[in-house]
């Protein structure tokens, strides 16, 4: 699923490195950059996209609050329905929407002139917080099934939820110890990245699929009796419009996340004169 | 989502490129390539991921096929429940098996010194199965629907699933325009290939997302009274296994598609050499 850079383009990444002078490149290309229109084309690709990411991310916030507050009575913490309407919204914020913004962070070519380690430190606080809205999204569905003696961890849609909060934890400590933790060899960290970044992608899959069965799910649930889910109430309109939503808000993510040209150039010799706190990885 | 080769390493490509002498590489790199370890590395490793994505694929047809033949009753084409059954195994085998198979077939290394053009033909060969399949599984459900007065597209579920199989075709129609017919201008196909590539995993995950929702809601619709979903009977543990075996089939492929050094070299100095019935893509 990787992309590769327009045609005529290179990649954003050398484009800026070689604007710094640090590689010596062929005239037909030096020629390219000069016109700087592959590069300012891509860039406002990558910002339409970004900004789409954003608009899509805050929606699906809106729409799941909205679908919780007006049509599932509001939120409450006291092991009843009330607090059962805490897991979707932790889950789209948590797992979908915080985790998909944490993702893109570093191809934000804004960020690539400056020292990546407040970066890192960024893109792991925004995934610490994504993780613990969603391990609290799962507490207040456990609580729940607990307190009406409702089995848990059943359902596919669960088996799926709980597979992606479990490889999303993984994910952070893994990438914790072994990307900002002073002591890792470099030798491991570029072993770990290949890894880190396809598992960070398939992560997202897993929340995708948890979040639309779950939707899909609690509309066969709720809309019974008078107005059915096969009518298609105005309910069940928003609820599916949520799904459509953050399906939209996966696949930019993943384009993002795809596209080669957007990548941020690891081994420009600026990287090299910083002083960072912890140990710089390659 | 891309991958980057491992440490030390060329991407596969290159080295296939660099083995014919056609490109002119540092001295170090030179050094790694004559032992050739990277290489025999890169080659195993993608032939381990292709043998899990072949296994998985099987797996997961053989779970859809046995759940529905031994627990649904088996099949039959007479608008009845048995005509259903049809539906899962149509787009799990469809949608998402062949589908997965079709998309990785250019990342096989043994297929990168012959012509493209059979590749090619047997990419949109497949993928022309996989979207038959996928219109007669759903055909079987509006035929089943439609015979018992129960609404279509209503649910998540339909919507994504709808939603797949359309992208799925338009894919596949302007794949087909824009890189068989020999009239289509070389940079409208260069412009069209990172859009047919990135689509192409969207609607992977669509298709996964679909089938998990799929499968989930048919089993909160049949596993009622004595053998509730919640009880967890052996149907349930199998169909939430064919849903696991999905989403790890779906994973395997997305690896191998972002991994950019498995993808083909395209612009080799031997693809110019051949004569192809069709005009050859860049």
């Amino acid at each position: 699923m990787s992309s590769s850079p327009a045609p005529g383009c290179l990649p954003l990444s050398r484009l800026n490195a070689a604007a710094g002078g640090s590689e010596t490149l062929p005239q037909p290309q030096k020629h390219e950059l000069s016109s700087g229109s592959c590069r300012m084309r891509s860039l406002v690709i990558f910002y339409l996209c970004y900004l789409l990411c954003l608009g899509l991310g805050v929606a699906c916030v809106v729409c799941v609050c909205v679908w919780n507050s007006r049509w599932r009575g509001g939120f409450a913490w006291d092991r009843s329905g009330l607090q059962f309407n805490w897991h979707p919204v932790l889950m789209v914020t948590g797992l979908v929407v915080l985790y998909g913004n944490g993702a893109v962070l570093y191809r934000i070519p804004l960020t690539w002139g400056q020292n990546k380690l407040p970066w890192k430190l960024l893109h792991a606080a925004l995934m610490l917080l994504a993780l613990i809205l969603s391990i609290v999204g799962l507490s207040a569905v456990f609580q729940v099934h607990n307190a009406g003696n409702t089995p848990n961890l059943y359902s596919l849609h669960s088996w799926i939820g709980i597979a992606a909060v479990a490889l999303f934890a993984l994910q952070w400590v893994v990438g914790m110890a072994g990307f900002l933790l002073p002591w890792t060899p470099t030798s491991l960290r570029k072993l770990l990245k290949p890894a880190h970044v396809w598992l960070g992608g398939g992560i997202m899959l897993l929340s995708v699929a948890a979040c639309l069965s779950g939707i899909n799910e609690k509309l066969f649930f709720v809309l019974r009796g008078d107005t059915p889910y096969s009518d298609l109430p105005p309910e069940a309109v928003l609820a599916n419009t949520l799904g459509v939503l953050i399906v939209a808000f996966g696949l930019v993510v993943l384009k993002i996340l795809s596209s080669t040209e957007w990548q941020r150039p690891d081994s420009r010799p600026e990287d090299m004169a910083y002083t960072p706190l912890l140990q710089e990885e390659n």
